[in-house]
């Protein structure tokens, strides 16, 4: 087990909602097309003021207020989102920014792998943690997709929506049993384009069109889906080795709020009574890495979540990656 | 000490290369102008076919030959770098497709500080080493930022240059003493937008404007240097800290290619024989990230480092941030 404390999250919503309804107006679908589809009802979309470091900021802000400890009191904060306010600079150091520490000093800096950063970021923090240098990590997904919906695809671009959450991890007091006991990553690189924004980089840079599809999410749902459920049997199989419980001994499992479809499959597979699994996709359409923080943060504002109790985060990602991590809270 | 050692470097400089009397030329600058201020005689530029994934996959191939093993014994694949070939998927789960790997299951994730990710990597790899989970590690610096020049800010321009560089790490076997023997980074948000790239993210949307500047690189050098001279002296103070010896005992120094007169304000303020500084600047440019693993790796070619000297790698970066990390190679 690697020693690690979540001691507080945070999240931010964006205020505006946009019901299905509104947008199968706007789209001129049939009432009921999108929720029949996606399983999402609501997703909320950010304005002008609400960036990405915005709602990091304001998710850090929550988290921190949460733990009791102040922004300077944290050796790193890392930000884990797959969506980004500039090409340059990276994410993390806007937060401080945004906050109003100028000149902190505490170090900042991205980890990216799409879908998964936050459970990325939480495996990398659990091996950082070394009560020396780094005490008292963030770790900060803020996400912002509603730029980049094609309404040419309206099954993709109804699917996503917009929200940061934040996590303050520590090593766990004396006498304390919090730890991740179990975490792995696989990334195949046959679906590294199933899910795909063409344009805004190196192989098609901005302006290269004045198409605003060739900016917009690409997603092959049923190739994501099919690789999933290929690769999803073995890579639980090896996650498990690494414990002494089955998957019965979870008390809450949180999967990336990936589709309707996504959440069925794998509440199936892995075969959990409904009530341990966390499932907020109708009210916020999948929002990219946020999704997962955002759904663990609401399970513990609700007591879903006791100290003590196992939770497994899972979830696949651009890349095509499948990822988890399993923890005692 | 954090036991790594690094078992060999790659490096991969596009074909195209561009002297400063061509951009002098180019964008009617008097001839010797961009050498005198940056001190480049010559840059690479990647061709279409020369992705990020093609240029870092290149360079990964020549370090895996060097070190001897294959792709598939990788337990991870850290991508680190400030560019990025699309907005989604991250940069990592491309490499492996461009090598032919679809299948490999490697974890593949993405690290960015800007010009200090790979010294960032260098860090986090150095926390997950464990011998288990994480034997051996690859890290991929890829940088093009030939697509994002404004020839209307031509100082800025005529700076920066392509290239790519990958390093293999390890924990060293019984008896070596390879290991990173201090390192530390602090940013400071003040500095965020000093190094800019504005559109093309979620607060400046592809397509906001067709002005190709607003999708280039900006960057206030004075500024950048004002503030990097400020925290240059309590970040050394700090990071010596860790050690038990001075900066006469480093028998290496790899300093970010940031500029020309970054790399004499550097030279002067540590006050190193100019001998013991790798100075790659005149021949490829700044390289974002790519910079310093560019510059360490020919600095292995040449021999100029050997297996128990010690080595420092120091950058700023965009964020405004500042980092180091010395090894014992």
């Amino acid at each position: 087990m690697k020693a690690l404390k979540i001691l507080s999250m945070g999240k931010y919503i964006p205020e505006k909602q946009i019901s299905s309804t509104e947008l199968e107006k706007e789209w001129n679908l049939p009432e009921g097309w999108v929720k029949q589809r996606n399983g999402v009802e609501f997703r909320h979309y950010a304005n002008k003021t609400e960036t990405g470091a915005y709602m990091g900021a304001r998710a850090l802000e929550q988290a921190l207020e949460r733990a009791g400890i102040r922004f300077e009191e944290l050796d790193l904060l890392l930000d884990a989102s797959g969506s980004f306010d500039y090409p340059i600079p990276h994410n993390a150091c806007l937060i401080p920014a945004e906050m109003g520490y100028l000149d902190a000093g505490v170090p900042c800096w991205d980890i990216d792998s799409t879908c998964l950063s936050f459970v990325t970021a939480l495996d990398v923090a659990s091996y950082l943690l070394d009560g020396k240098r780094f005490k008292k990590i963030a770790i900060v997904s803020s996400e912002i997709s509603s730029n980049c919906l094609d309404p040419k695809e309206p099954k993709t671009a109804s699917l996503f929506g917009d929200s940061a959450a934040a996590a303050i991890v520590a090593l766990p007091e004396a006498g304390e049993s919090s730890g991740i006991l179990a975490a792995d990553m696989q990334t195949f690189s046959e679906g590294a384009l199933f899910t795909l924004m063409p344009g805004g980089g190196n192989v098609f840079p901005p302006l290269r069109s004045n198409d605003h599809s060739d900016y917009s999410f690409k997603m092959d749902g049923p190739k994501v889906l099919k690789m999933a459920m290929d690769k999803l049997g073995p890579f639980m199989a090896k996650l498990f080795e690494q414990v002494d419980f089955g998957l019965d001994a979870l008390d809450l499992l949180v999967p990336h709020q990936a589709s309707k479809v996504g959440l069925d499959f794998a509440q199936k597979a892995l075969n959990l009574p409904k009530d341990k699994m966390v499932n907020v996709l109708h009210k916020y359409g999948n929002c990219i890495s946020a999704s997962i923080p955002v759904a663990l943060c609401e399970a513990l504002e609700d007591g879903r979540l006791q100290r003590g109790q196992k939770c497994m985060l899972i979830g696949t990602a651009a890349g095509l990656s499948i990822g988890a991590v399993i923890f005692s809270y």
